[in-house]
């Protein structure tokens, strides 16, 4: 394939969005609008993209970095003097141009290589991608002549009711070969409020009896755009239907699909179930044979298989095999959790390795602790973890038992098989098999009975 | 305009909603149906309306009060009758009539206002509104001549299959020109079960050659009534539609609209995003740039831009600037939180002050209490603010620090700079700049090591 | 009617699926999918049904137990094949076999019964269920000739463009006559994959001049197959539709009824009010004016009338009249709670009995206990009730106060009347009356100003 260079435009003002934030950094499921361009066009096989953005594009650049390069737009006058203003940026090798907006989440990498090669073999000095049976609103229409030839495209709130019943729209991804395209774009009339729009090269090629082709794309979805909130809420739900259905045909259960949100990152593995309100999102990987939800969100975390989790969030935390936590339990981040370890009601915990088997069955606060294997925790437990200075470590080795309400005040050391009895708060460390209670904790030589906590 | 009474009947039994509550009172969006209609005809710019109710309607005179004129209807003879019980009750000077079901709540002040011009300007006896294409079932069809004149209303359980496939139904509200009403009305024949029903003055305005009109409403949803709970669903479903349109092109995003819930009066600033199974209800106001949800609920309160709420309810409480608030938090009612306060998990406050940048980051529970400035509070933190009479006030001045798991026994007063310790139960005030610990609490001269809390 | 014997096809492999479930295993509103086709065929009044298994299949002999006889397909020769393996195990007297798919869990007991009489009405030699206008795939087409007589069934992917036109469908359940069925079955050739295929029957028998005929359901949901687990989640949708029409039909108001997730054997009072986001399920009996939701659980629970429940979990519990929960409370399971008592929020309960008008506030576990009525339980209050070897029992006698953070390390009796101070470790029962506190709690002469709490 001859040499090509990709423009997105991304200077519009995008003022139906309402909004502070450039357009294209809106998001669907949580990745900006133009990150799926950029992915896009990467896929499709082309180089960097060139994106022209308005003045003060600070929130672009940081989005972008070294994905891209960026023409700015001083003025805002049309995506035709957008594009002509790239084009002391093009490479001296540049065949064609693919001119795509920075809007359209949807459109594949398949379909800009359907519309370089059409572009290509048909030699046309101008393509473009088509779609039909689009239920959104704002498409220009593609007019064509009495052979078929694509002739004009009218913008939808100048077309005439018939042209209005045209179903063939124009999908706003064009390919333009280099020599022709800059003195046509530079015949195009300005409209009335000074604007060159792209859309008007149609007609300029055709008047001018050069070639032009169209590709249509199979899924209308393709060339959705984004240019209200209510266009992006549709996108998001178009994206999430996408990724539902291809996690369902993958083996996962989903009780309400509608109500489950997936981010596209994430992997899940088979039998597993998410129940209604769901929402496992950023990097997570979920294993096999896991029950997740209701009203559960797990976000940049790995669950092992096996797991259980009951109306609870999961941050930023590894899950071993059969855990299960829940219902209201926060593990906020940086937590290591061992098979098989029991996380019940109203429980917080915080950069902090649980062993395995576990217990820690009612509401506590754990952070920044290491708690061996088979350690009980009681209701009520709080660590001390910060003393207004630093972050204090907790250590509980294997097997101890933290009675109710125990208040270890950090940094603190409990021993293997040692134990705190209900209400201590405990400020210096305990040895191995060692029994303390009382405010401050103190050794106790009467242990057997002591060891109660709740299930 | 000359003088209109409007006239909304409300004494049918509703039997098909099968509730003890009268059906015009089920609510739609948290209001009930009724006062839809009555602020339709407000503001159409109709005085006082006559509302004609059952016998024993304690619960809509106690809904509508002075809102309202009502006329009984002592036993159940149909809609006919039903509005000749209020002739009696109309002023002198009333030339025209608007009648209108009590269960319409998607009536526009427009379509009434287009309803009452047009029946003034074509002299019409009776007019109506109509509408088409609605997808609900029960609506009457219009009959009409072959000179096009509508010469019958025709109730869908009585129509020929012909008739069904008539597109054009009888939206339910009806204007009447007084002089001819009262002996039509008198003319009708009751049906088999001895009701006179208000649609058989089509047929009888057309036999005396008298005018009718018809005036299209736009949206069909206009006319959509409620006689089951599945009608109460949809309507629901309609109005929060409505309100999620408005509040996206006005610049929220709403991640997921078919599962956020927005009551009429909320006002949300721009770029404020809203996540699944979310509730912002009652009169509640929402800054800029507040992200809320997933799983909130916001009702009657003042939320500032910045703010941040995860998985909480608050209720009747103001958040400053910049607060972040949850999971599993529960601001109850009458709580003021100042600009960039933290309250993290499981913390309850009710009718409490907190000054800016307090930190509450783990269980607690706050009440009647007045915090200040940067204080810290502990896990585990309990106030207890009632001793059986009255409630009592906690005071905790600026930068206090409230160790973890400490009872403060209200009233008691923490002056600035003060420290509790780790599982304390203070029962008498702490003086500022002191320490205490202990069960009972006790003033502590090693302080320094003492200020651990959780982050 | 003569006798017959139902066949249940479950021996496919259900590769689609991507499970290691059997396919008929999968859950519809918790319920395996072939539950619903044996309680549909035992409803229609037939005798023990016969389910054609593979190897190993344990699950499903555990899933119907007494409820079916099987027969295990050895290799997965097709439909055919597996109801050739049938002969053997028929009883003498049968004159008829009605062969259905375990996945089809929407077929109707009235569907089956107009399917048998039609059979023998028409004395046919082959019957099938038929439908139309279904929007799912991978339907087989019905052929008929030019005088209207089915003629063949064509697979999907077998159909000519023409043929997939057809839209009268195989519903997957048929009825043959004995005589005839088994040389016909053994005439039938295998297909290229060495698989017999009972959709060929028709041909068979169309060819042999028998008699075939076809009865339509006029629900095409009834057909619906389940393949993938999109189809399951469509299948969990359309039955959860048919719940949520039925409960609003008999007066039970759904707020949103897409988010709101009932079992069918649930039974709900009139008036009640279920918000977004909430289930109610398993055997849950709610009675009337109750309000749930949003963001609650109810599983397997009495819940009797003017209970309100907000953002909870229910688990085989029993809340008396006017009970109210929430929110984030997790009534476990084993809970009796008397009239009136309030439980707000963060309180975990476990097999435990509360009397009437008891106050729980705020977070507490109360596990293994029995509280007396009026008893007011102070936040952080645990009952300590598993010492390692044995659950142990807390007891609470009426009118008791348990003030804030105090630890009940059972077993422990607190008597009428008494009262615990903040922050107590009660260690040992409390006469009826007596005041205690302190680590561990002692007798304390000075009460009165010790009963504070939390409101």
């Amino acid at each position: 394939m001859s040499a090509w260079q990709a423009v997105i435009l991304a200077a519009g003002a995008g003022t139906r969005m309402r909004s502070t934030t450039p357009k294209v950094l809106h998001n669907v499921c949580g990745v900006p609008l133009i990150n799926y361009v950029v992915s896009a066009l990467t896929n499709a096989g082309l180089r960097t993209p060139i994106v022209v953005v308005p003045s003060q594009a600070e929130a672009l650049y940081a989005c972008l970095g070294d994905a891209a390069d960026f023409v700015v737009q001083e003025t805002p006058l049309g995506t035709g003097h957008a594009l002509a203003g790239v084009q002391e940026s093009l490479e001296a090798d540049t065949k064609n141009v693919l001119v795509i907006n920075g809007d359209c989440p949807f459109v594949s990498s398949d379909s800009i290589n359907r519309l370089m090669e059409c572009h290509e073999e048909s030699q046309s000095q101008m393509s473009l991608m088509t779609a039909e049976d689009i239920d959104q609103e704002g498409f220009g229409r593609i007019i064509r002549d009495s052979f078929g030839k694509m002739s004009e495209i009218v913008e939808e709130f100048d077309a005439t009711p018939e042209q209005l019943g045209i179903k063939e729209v124009n999908g706003g991804v064009y390919a333009f070969q280099i020599p022709s395209l800059w003195p046509h774009l530079a015949s195009l009339k300005p409209s009335s409020k000074g604007e060159i729009y792209l859309t008007d090269m149609v007609a300029c090629v055709y008047q001018a009896k050069g070639i032009t082709s169209t590709v249509h794309v199979s899924d209308p979805h393709d060339i959705l755009g984004v240019n209200t909130r209510v266009d992006l809420a549709r996108a998001e739900a178009v994206m999430q239907n996408r990724i539902r259905h291809r996690v369902m045909v993958d083996g996962v259960t989903l009780i309400d699909p509608s109500t489950t949100y997936i981010d596209s990152g994430v992997r899940i593995g088979k039998d597993t179930v998410l129940y209604p309100n769901t929402h496992v999102i950023g990097t997570s990987i979920i294993g096999e044979n896991c029950e997740i939800g209701p009203n559960t969100v797990v976000r940049n975390s790995v669950v092992e298989q096996g797991c259980k989790i009951v109306s609870s969030m999961i941050d930023g935390t590894t899950l071993g095999v059969g855990v299960d936590v829940g219902p209201f339990s926060n593990l906020r981040l940086g937590c290591h959790i061992g098979e098989g370890t029991h996380i019940g009601n109203y429980v917080e915990i915080k950069e902090s390795v649980l062993g395995s088997d576990v217990k820690i069955g009612h509401f506590s606060y754990i952070g920044d602790a290491d708690i061996g294997r088979k350690v009980n925790i009681g209701a009520g437990t709080v660590t001390a973890n910060y003393d207004g200075y630093s972050k204090n470590l907790t250590t509980i080795e294997e097997s101890a038992f933290i009675g109710s309400d125990t208040m270890l005040v950090a940094p603190v050391h409990i021993g293997k098989n040692a134990t705190t009895g209900a209400g201590s708060v405990v400020t210096k460390d305990v040895a191995a098999g060692e029994t303390v209670m009382g405010v401050p904790a103190k050794p106790e030589p009467r242990k057997p009975s002591i060891r109660t906590k709740q299930t």
